[in-house]
């Protein structure tokens, strides 16, 4: 019977619950195997250690799919582990019915990405053992979910590592190019044909929610304060408006947001939901802002949304300029230097919370160090056009920007700025993006909410 | 004018938001400086860097008050500064009448701790510089909060290093001994005067409520599968109990459930809350089991919790041994060794979630790897006693037991008890202990919810 023997210097990496094989680890094949087909895998002291699929022509060679020896995946296999990952987003996201439904090695299919979006599915198949599947993978996700259209994106060029082309196409039932989802309460349109990616990112659902606190509260803008109020005999100190009424905390002023690399603007609908007074929604695809327009439309919003084409690199600068221009002015006005002060100022805007979440800048290890200039570069600026207290909310979905460096680099930013950060928040990708240990390809995404002070 | 001039060859610590300055890093001390009394700190340059109160007494010799020069910790001071405190935690925690008020460093008032219990305030004064404001500090939290009472529990040792005495006490208003409090809706009793540290940990808050989802759907066990269903003339794929009848998600069976270290025995609380079945609350102290049992009283959850006082690392390990005895001795029946099977095996429990929230193995830096053993101990044996598909909840609170060090013990126990883990929450300490970046002391707390499975 065909295996595959792996050498016996080799990190113990299947022992330790990581399911890829790669090509140097293998010391022989015995027996002949077709691409694509499940082979056992043993040590060099002949242990099974499981079994999996096999690619000659991928450096991963073989991806495990069972601890336990197993003849094929069949439609019934597929039945179970997608019943499995639905069992798992139904215990964690309760009330929300688009997600990420198959989260590739994370939920022991690796090399398939599945998406709801309402009643649809988007499926992503990334390796050619999962691509010899394609038909048990449609049967059994016809069986669990029975969804109204099945259609794959597969139109990623990491297949071509795997020796398959690219293609996209519907798979099953019928599918609108655009399908009306709900988040967090708000209606966002996808496109599922033409959208990055499957259409749509899900893995900040519930970092999008976390910036509910940072909306509201914003008092002292509008002349609120904390005051000592007699009130039925008792003395207490409470947030007091300008005409001496007390107000209370969640009902205070709506905050000023900026929100960079805005894609679908999902953030900006989050930030308008939960009560911001007015958002500045910037990117520089023209693209993105008309798909974020269409949903801040759909959503309501309009009145509190202003949208800004522009390089966020560019723009960020330009306001921080802008800034520094007003200071040298107002101290002209006591001080000595000459400067003309006949043009107004552009830029110099600052607000209540800046949200950066850029597209991965390091796609690669070498990349690494120009990527932490990149960050550094926006949350350096982007930290100095938030108001004193406001917040600064960043994300990284870089996986070579490990986490330590990611605040490292953040840090560094704020040591220039002369900022005084407290992390407030620190998350990841949300729920239906599990992460094996040990396979820290997955654990790609870095959040952060940052209250910024001066030093 | 007093002040203290820092040497040329330091890091940069103070421009990095750091409010420490170490004895080790003043070249002198120009003027005359009383104990406990505000000092500015210059560098080498003689540049203003900012003010803090010095204890030459102190290895940590300055502690950073502001970033702008300041006479005196006045009343005034206080107010703005708890007021400030106050404004945090009613933006993040909008639920609650009781949480940490003031976490020193972190709330820019160094040495200074305060948490609110209902109506009660407790306070920790752990620094020479902070014992010289009592007054000022109580005045200041009389105007902003009108406590009902306000209580000293200065009695830990670290104040020693400070050439300060330990003390506790009545510092204003009555205190009752024991306090009621609410915490995600459940009712807990804490012992001000008597409870560890402050008399209750609110760090974890926000990770007992996250063990929600775990409580429930646990429907294998009560013969619940998922099968296809007709209804309505729709196909669909859902869970059917042993009679065919379908079962909707959250309200399938209640987990089982081990709390190991429970203290108050606040997980087990939240455990029946969020519908666990059946709860072990387990720790090695007489007095933590019986403020426990008083605890399930008050919310009415004796039928479903069973107390044992035993040591964790040892019941663990007898489980263990019995769940091995077992697998030994089904294979006698059908095998060859001769086995001694007419004892009943003690041990060999399992249950579908297990709990484990030690105290601090890793007090120092040197008691690091002995730490690791302890928490890959702990961590090898809770996880082996996990039912399959079940979870393994998990906490470390030494500050020297790294995050990405407590990932990679956890990983080396699961690769030696042959388990794969999936990672669902990793978080830290909840939003009334904010953490300065650059401040690591402050980021001690590590909570993890791993599914676990055989490989």
């Amino acid at each position: 019977m065909a295996a595959v023997i792996l050498h016996k210097k080799r990190k113990p990496r299947l022992e330790q619950g990581h399911p890829w094989v790669f090509r140097s680890e293998i010391e022989r094949v015995d027996g002949e195997i077709e691409a694509g087909q499940l082979v056992p895998v043993h040590n060099h002291l002949g242990q099974y250690l499981g079994t999996g699929y096999y690619n000659e022509a991928s450096q991963i060679t073989v991806r495990i799919v069972a601890y336990q020896p197993l003849e094929a995946l069949t439609t019934k296999v597929f039945i179970e582990r997608i019943s499995s990952c639905l069992q798992h987003r139904k215990r964690f996201l309760r009330d929300t019915e688009s997600y990420r439904l198959v989260y590739g090695e994370a939920d022991f299919l690796p090399g398939l990405i599945v998406d709801k979006f309402a009643d649809i599915l988007v499926v992503q198949i990334l390796t050619l053992g999962m691509d010899r599947c394609r038909q048990q993978i449609v049967d059994a996700l016809v069986h669990v979910m029975n969804p109204a259209g099945i259609y794959e994106r597969s139109d990623v060029p990491v297949r071509e590592l795997e020796g398959l082309a690219q293609t996209k196409g519907l798979l099953h039932g019928e599918c609108p190019k655009h399908v009306d989802i709900l988040e967090n309460g708000l209606r966002i349109r996808v496109d599922i044909e033409e959208g990055q990616k499957t259409g749509y990112f899900f893995d900040q659902r519930e970092n999008r929610a976390s910036i509910a606190p940072l909306m509201t509260g914003w008092g002292a803008r509008s002349g609120i304060e904390l005051k000592k109020v007699e009130e039925e005999g008792v003395s207490q100190t409470l947030p007091v408006n300008a005409n001496g009424k007390v107000v209370t905390f969640p009902y205070w002023d709506g905050a000023t947001v900026l929100e960079c690399f805005s894609h679908t603007g999902s953030f900006t609908l989050n930030a308008c939901k939960y009560g911001a007074k007015k958002v500045t929604c910037l990117d520089i695809s023209e693209h993105a802002i008309e798909s974020a327009r269409a949903n801040v439309q759909l959503n309501g919003f309009e009145d509190r949304v202003e949208f800004v084409v522009a390089d966020a690199f560019d723009y960020l600068r330009q306001q921080v300029k802008g800034l520094d221009e007003r200071k040298v002015r107002s101290s002209v006005n006591v001080g000595q230097a000459k400067v003309d002060t006949s043009k107004p100022v552009s830029g110099g805007r600052t607000w209540d919370v800046v949200i950066l979440d850029p597209p991965a800048f390091a796609k690669t290890k070498s990349a690494v160090e120009g990527a932490c200039r990149g960050y550094k570069d926006i949350n350096l600026h982007g930290m100095k056009l938030v108001n004193e207290g406001g917040y600064l909310v960043t994300a990284s979905c870089s996986y070579h920007m490990r986490p330590e460096l990611f605040l490292e680099t953040i840090h560094a930013a704020a040591t220039d700025a002369g900022k005084i950060l407290r992390l407030v928040e620190f998350r990841g990708a949300g729920m239906d993006h599990p992460r094996i240990l040990g396979v820290d390809e997955g654990h790609y995404l870095k959040f952060a909410i940052f209250e910024v002070r001066s030093r």
